[in-house]
């Protein structure tokens, strides 16, 4: 399996509009058919020195493997998502995994 | 659901046997039931400048709710696999999210 998680951070974490556009941009990721298990997440209430808290929204999808999600990332759906939604984040970190 | 994913830095990723110890202690904590799913991995060979590939193992387990994790944060086998583990490791980067 391939693990793609990305971690984002809002330009203005203090607008509310602007949660719900990028809140509203990665469901739209979920129609993408390569991704095996899609999770779009906010932070958990947990609080340990190890946790990072700061970040707004989380991605946790799962592919079959590499070849769906290099399929994932040129998809439309994909291309769009980032040409609407890009202004609103200052920042993104992205980790991904093969088991 | 509540993603709870690790990364891990081993304090000598040079020293295979240590590489072989978390992993096997990793595989080790897929055995607690209140895991829906688990996913243990390394980093992809995917390379672009938002893409963090330093760390050495990546920890994806998805839950029913935070009671499941919070049941899995004192499990037994969890408890074990930090005994026993964490002196291999010179850094963990936890991420909690909700959705």
């Amino acid at each position: 399996m391939f693990v793609h998680t990305v971690f984002f951070w809002l330009k203005h974490p203090e607008n509310q509009d602007n949660h719900k556009a990028l809140r509203a941009g990665l469901e739209s990721l979920k129609g993408v058919k390569e991704i095996s298990a899609a999770y779009i997440g906010t932070p958990a209430e947990t609080r340990r020195p190890v946790i990072d808290h700061s970040y707004d929204f989380s991605l946790t999808f799962v592919f079959a493997d590499k070849a769906a999600h290099d399929a994932y990332q040129v998809h439309p759906v994909h291309l769009e998502f980032v040409a609407e939604c890009q202004h609103l984040w200052e920042r993104v970190q992205v980790y991904d995994a093969v088991s």
